[in-house]
């Protein structure tokens, strides 16, 4: 019997593509012919190698990474970046400039200050309640970095274009928009993304970091605080989340050989947020939060005219099989999140449903 | 088709058991009529709480955790304690001992040296690399914590039974024997072990601590860093590793309702160890590494007459369909780790296929 499958807009963790996850159950009690499962296998040995070594060479090709480039694979999600980044590259007398786009950029401010660092916000899109993302920032000279939110979950906000920021090496929390579209990575000192919205299950983050940035992590840190020690062991330090940088890997399969590439994923993507954001610019039900130019592609935050029919309709929409449409619980409202594993059907399922559900009650 | 099982006696990641792993693939397209994988569920559900809840209750029921315990699933595994502990337990004025048996304790108190702290090797069994327990430990009274590593998968050694402290807490390493027999755990201040041995796949470890070690946490730790953040939040700070955590408890279910609990779980461990240590005795062909009082019943190393000799046996036992008798890198020889997922059938099998091995070779 097929099983039962809803069309999922979760936030994150979030859709992930159905054909690798029957890869998944295919494979999961003997994995590659090795007689174990992904989950038994040694870290150590050449199954695992493959893997690992298939996942930063995909994600290595899809970005265009030269060799100053080290891919990691990392435990503690973007969380423990914020703190990461800073203790590795703001040694004494180093200042690095932030910008405030919403809830994780203030999260990320939040950690460079409790670590005593002496960071600038540089901009920040708080006086609108974080609906758009900044212009015309004038950055620090000389700061060590800047760091930006690439695409705001919770407030459907992502940067079109990543800011000039006069040479300074950007640093990117990207974890609700990687692989979503092709980008200029050799602007980046280093880009992260936990990879539970955009390439796998929860319990891994991806990190690309360049070797001029590794060369300013002090030596006194704790082991698996340092950069440096998991780029000099491949991530394999200590014992890697196996599992899911198995799963990254059958994703970015997925996104090379069967999707094509980041060009493609791109048109797809945006295919996907025109449907709704067209319903919406046609309709005075539905209204985007975002201003037009700063919306989202990832995470469509939207309201209905009042609290009680936002209820009615993620109601209706779950008994419709329609799941994870509630916004996030610090902002309200209503939220798609259409990441990369969200097909075209999906999406135009849902603005059929909400036409319907406009109808009916508008 | 049945999928293809070897016997797996890996060191970690290892064996779980079958049911388990059948159970985790039978739903992995619709978990719990959710329509959703697993790993595509928010783990602010109510799916996903019922999951994480039970995990730790059945952690709670399993060692008689009182409400002074927290039990918490964080990320980075065993190692990323080594630094969490003395961060949050030794503020200025404070000291701990840690006892030096093997591979592990030696990076956790590296860990802490390079934080600054002043701790002391109490005692160390590096004399005779690592082939015993030490005995009669003199310990610092007023000290914070007691640090011991409970089982030493590397150089096959236990502790058969904790030592007395004087009163100070005990904080364990128990990666690699964490649910294979009862503890006293109310002398522990805090125990913590990585999964990918004894209860689930990597890229989760589990940490029990107590209220009295908790009110030491100093409030200007990075936020990921401090262990009061994590238990305040039922370790859903942040995304938690849900897929991982979920395998965990799946395997406690196991162990209570189709095992029994710690008692027969110990006993089931025994018989294995037994079969393996007899076998052991009775040889001069196979001759085990560590003392007689301190071996352990999870990982039995052993060595051949000479390396060739070991060469032969762990291709003609891979051969056979029994994996990961190698011993580790840093030591050599043969190891055959028999955690609570591998059956006594499979240790039974094991002990035949040495015999033969002997009889042709000796």
């Amino acid at each position: 019997m097929a099983p039962k499958r809803i069309f999922n807009f979760n936030a994150g963790p979030a859709a992930l593509p159905q054909t690798v996850l029957e890869e998944i159950q295919q494979e999961f009690l003997d994995f590659k012919g090795s007689g174990m499962s992904i989950t038994e296998i040694s870290h150590r040995s050449k199954w695992f190698d493959d893997v690992i070594n298939d996942a930063v060479a995909r994600t290595k090709r899809l970005f265009h990474l030269d060799d100053r480039y080290k891919v990691l694979f990392l435990q503690g999600g973007a969380s423990m970046q914020f703190c990461m980044i800073p203790m590795n590259f703001l040694a004494e007398g180093r200042t690095a400039d932030y910008v405030n786009t919403g809830t994780w950029s203030t999260k990320a401010i939040k950690e460079a200050q409790i670590l005593g660092k002496p960071i600038k916000v540089a901009a920040s899109s708080e006086d609108r309640n974080f609906a758009y993302i900044p212009k015309d920032i004038a950055f620090t000279p000389g700061a060590t970095y800047v760091h930006i939110t690439s695409n705001n979950t919770i407030k459907g906000t992502q940067w079109a274009r990543f800011p000039d920021t006069g040479g300074v090496p950007l640093i990117a929390d990207m974890s609700s928009d990687i692989f979503s579209r092709p980008f200029d990575a050799g602007r980046f000192g280093l880009f992260y993304a936990g990879a539970q919205k955009n390439m796998g299950p929860a319990g891994v983050c991806l990190v690309a970091v360049r070797d001029d940035m590794l060369a300013l992590t002090p030596a006194t840190l704790p082991t698996m605080l340092k950069y440096t020690t998991h780029a000099d062991k491949n991530s394999m330090f200590n014992t890697p989340p196996c599992f899911a940088i198995y799963t990254v890997q059958l994703v970015l399969k997925w996104l090379e050989e069967t999707v094509g590439g980041l060009d493609k994923m791109a048109q797809r993507n945006q295919q996907k947020a025109d449907l709704l954001y067209n319903l919406m610019d046609e309709s005075d039900f539905y209204n985007g939060t975002a201003d037009k130019d700063s919306r989202s592609m990832m995470n469509v935050t939207f309201r209905l005219p009042d609290e009680a029919l936002e209820k009615k309709f993620v109601a209706e929409a779950t008994e419709a099989g329609f799941g994870g449409l509630k916004g996030h619980r610090s902002v309200g409202g209503c939220r798609a999140s259409i990441y990369n594993a969200t097909s075209v059907e999906a999406v135009q399922a849902l603005v059929d449903f909400m036409k319907t559900f406009q109808s009916r009650n508008g």
